[in-house]
């Protein structure tokens, strides 16, 4: 039952911080994050190695599914609680490292928006899937972002970045942006005191009342201190359920695996992997060392502007 | 109209961080901020030094005012925006330094409140303020709570622990606890971009939508997931003016002066000082540099508990 690819613990002596240990019920999954290249600068990376000591891609090498029964996702933190950095995985660059998005040639951070304080959940994405946008989505009417499917994990501890945590799926809000589907599931670490007691979306105002509107509301809001309009969602508003998200995320599981197997091509996305047999972007694990290796050590410290602490009202003065 | 006194700008060697100096139509103020002891420990204080080098008390040596018409007045912030230590001017100690209050042996740390982070202003004190225990005051009929008066600083400046900082009043709030008169003033920072067009009380809804009624909010649970009740405001929850706020800060700041010339007492308060010449707890610049040297330099350090970044949502459920 247990994937001995993944049970060695080894820590690389560039090791930076670790994502969390979890075992419980799940696979034991250990993997290192790794940062590269000058904090604050353009050249800053955040690389994943496997309990082998390989370098692997965050996108295609940790497994979607976390527990043989496919109850327990892996989710990949790209951006903790309460913090303002915009990183994400690089599509890409070959190993798909986090950076951080950089608008008008300056590191991109997202403003804070009364009453919130930068991303009110641990944010971040599920490995091994893929929102086709060639694909109309059934549902909402629209194509997929190009991206892998985006997480908000709701639980009480603040994440670190790059971890990889095991959550469960209770629900998604279907963003529409400019005219594209971009998902945004809810789900909640399944370490978290309340855990075993969440099961579907309805628990979410139960265990967290108000954080569903909040969160409507956040994504509805975050550009508009940029000049952007406001975003729109599918299905008056409402979060879809459980089994909902998770027919989601599966049908962008397999369009993954057809990236992957090269069915069908995406020339934003970098596949190369270290661990998918069966891919046609497989690539040894002296290849991956070759790519770590390259990435960066340099770049230029941007100095963080003052700005990125301003508290944003926009958004209520223009609905006043 | 400059107080030579404070003109000098000198930095010490163990200087760690420095208020920033500002010059708007204000006195020119500058102020060190040193600290001492181990970070995280009980023994942990941040000392204020003045211009000239001299130790001195930011409950006593900070003048009130900071201009000549009386209309600034000077901040000293103990709390920095969306950060949870509470940290405060110590009373009892000679040269009253911040350090982290302690409760049940533990360093304390303020519950974040869905759906807010931490303090959602900088929080702080004005110096030489006094909240006599002995006056009931009229428009509240209860106490004083025997500290300083309490400032929450809106501007959109995240200020630094330490910070001395230049502050219009706007209105402020009237916590009762447990009987006691809690005054909490609305101030911005003088440099705030918005500043010179906020005057009143009024132009806080105007330029901060929904900050005032998050503000009573905060303050009326932030004490209950310590299993404490909700705290209470007189005028019905509505904040006063600035004209009735500023009333409110020189009736505190007469106490003050009575309390430093010692013709009232209290047993909690070191009133040591070094630059007050009328006053009879006044003390030499070499006095001064012995408490600050005397201070401990070690300290325990206390591992931060993760519990501190929990989302608290109990005031949710319970008005439900």
């Amino acid at each position: 039952m247990i994937h001995a690819r993944i049970l060695i613990r080894k820590l690389s002596s560039c090791s930076i911080f670790k994502s969390n240990a979890r075992n419980l019920n799940t696979m034991s999954t250990s993997y290192q994050v790794l940062e590269k290249g000058v904090p604050n600068s353009k050249d800053y990376r955040v690389f994943f190695k496997n309990a082998a000591g390989i370098p692997i891609s965050p996108l295609h090498d940790i497994p979607l599914f976390s527990n043989d029964s496919k109850q327990i996702y892996n989710m990949v933190v790209e951006v903790p609680r309460w913090t303002n950095a915009k990183m994400e995985i690089t599509l890409a660059e070959p190993l798909n490292p986090i950076k951080q998005d950089v608008k008008k040639d300056k590191l991109r951070y997202v403003a804070n928006i009364f009453p919130h304080h930068g991303y009110i959940w641990n944010y971040g994405a599920l490995p091994q899937t893929w929102e086709f946008p060639e694909h109309i989505d059934k549902a909402t009417g629209c194509r997929g972002d190009n991206d892998p499917i985006d997480v908000c994990e709701i639980g009480s501890r603040v994440a670190k970045r790059g971890d990889v945590v095991q959550v469960k799926i209770l629900g998604t809000l279907a963003l529409i942006d400019e005219g594209e589907t971009d998902w945004k599931l809810l789900a909640i670490d399944i370490n978290d005191p309340v855990a075993d007691q969440m099961e579907d979306v309805q628990d979410i105002e139960k265990f967290f009342p108000g954080l569903l509107r909040a969160s409507v509301e956040w994504f509805q809001f975050y550009k508009v201190p940029d000049g952007k309009p406001e975003n729109k969602f599918a299905f008056n508003n409402q979060a879809k359920n459980a089994a909902f998200a998770k027919a989601v995320v599966e049908e962008t599981h397999q369009f993954w695996q057809r990236l992957v197997s090269k069915e069908v091509e995406s020339s934003k996305i970098s596949c190369l992997n270290a661990t998918n047999e069966s891919s046609s972007f497989l690539i040894s694990a002296e290849q991956a060392e070759e790519y770590f290796a390259k990435a960066s050590d340099g770049g230029d410290a941007e100095e963080v502007n003052e700005s990125i602490n301003k508290w944003h009202f926009e958004h209520l003065q223009q609905s006043s």
